[in-house]
């Protein structure tokens, strides 16, 4: 039986529904370089080895940044956003962050399903991390329509942008001034009120969404 | 980058973490025909449609239903067994229920991320059903295995069999004596406790797993 396809929705973390790990890092460590992000320094596996070199040099151990990490708090209203969401449709969480860096904040965000990357430990020391695969966004929302899922991708950054490309609908959440003004074809907003809104809105449009894979 | 994959479990959800639905609709109207199950009729959208015609010819109503089912709780320890496993994996949780049947069960259990079908109703009656997507719970394993994530899959019963196959290590939960004794080549084992550790486990055993997709 073939028939029209469910709705799920695929949220971004950092800036959707939690602070930015490394921002607050930095802040904990007075490391400044730790504040540099993909809006800076757009490729981001390099990002990644001169931010793990910065820690090496500077004897930055893995519990130090979990210390930091396990202060740190969702955004200020995202866990009943999150409860509100999940009681009306399926949501994954999609994020370029380390298994490691997400757990403190999975548990304040009552357990949702998080896919992203993994740290490389030894020794309290983080010896290097672990892509489990490029471009996993879009990816993981390809792989959730080929099992018929319509996605409504929720995103805040340049780095969101072929994660919404690549779902039936896409929403800007708080985006930066330059991306807001640039990017015009994504409802945006700034609240989670309008956020929830905005979802359903799409879940009920009656535009075909793309093509099924 | 490419390096070696992170895991995650998949679960079946009527027979591991809740009760059977049907089950309890069937004590709750009195309708016996609704304790078929697929281990008698093997077909499930044959098994489908005959619900669905029973549920007609006796007038119950999709309120009736949500009714039983607002009544049902997890199994005994399904929650904290479910928060555990979280707190250390990602976790999906894999049903041919629908949404309407499963969200006042996945409200108490936390709302883990649900992938299943979804009913049709019009005027307070079923009027149909979707499959999503034939075999979804093996199409789910495989799409998160084509996301670089190795699956353990956890089931209970003969219709889970082919979800454990396609996973890169599979355990039975409480199975029926007839299939305990028949199939041998998964680990099973009737507690939670039991079970947290046999998916630590197959998360670190050394054994390859399968292929990549």
């Amino acid at each position: 039986m073939i028939a029209p396809r469910q709705w799920m929705a695929a949220l971004d973390v950092e800036g959707v529904l939690t602070p930015e790990v490394w921002i607050a890092v930095a802040e904990a460590t007075g490391i400044d370089f730790l504040r540099r992000t993909t809006r800076e320094e757009p490729d981001y596996e390099s990002l990644m080895d001169k931010r793990l070199a910065v820690l090496a040099d500077n004897g930055i151990s893995m519990s130090q940044i979990a210390a930091v990490i396990s202060g740190l708090e969702p955004l200020e209203g995202a866990r009943a956003f999150l409860d509100e969401l999940r009681s009306r449709t399926p949501v994954v969480l999609l994020s370029d962050t380390f298994e490691q860096f997400g757990q403190p904040l999975m548990r304040l965000l009552g357990w949702p399903l998080l896919l992203c990357h993994r740290l490389e430990v030894a020794q309290d020391r983080i010896t290097g991390y672990r892509l489990r695969m490029t471009d996993q966004k879009v990816q993981a929302v390809r792989a959730f329509r080929s099992l018929n899922y319509r996605v409504v991708a929720v995103g805040d950054a340049y780095n969101d942008l072929s994660m919404l490309a690549a779902a039936d609908a896409g929403i800007l959440f708080r985006p930066p001034a330059p991306l807001a003004a640039r990017i015009g074809q994504y409802p945006q907003c700034t609240e989670y009120d309008e956020l929830l809104r905005l979802i359903a809105e799409a879940m009920d449009s009656e535009t075909p969404g793309l093509e099924a894979p």
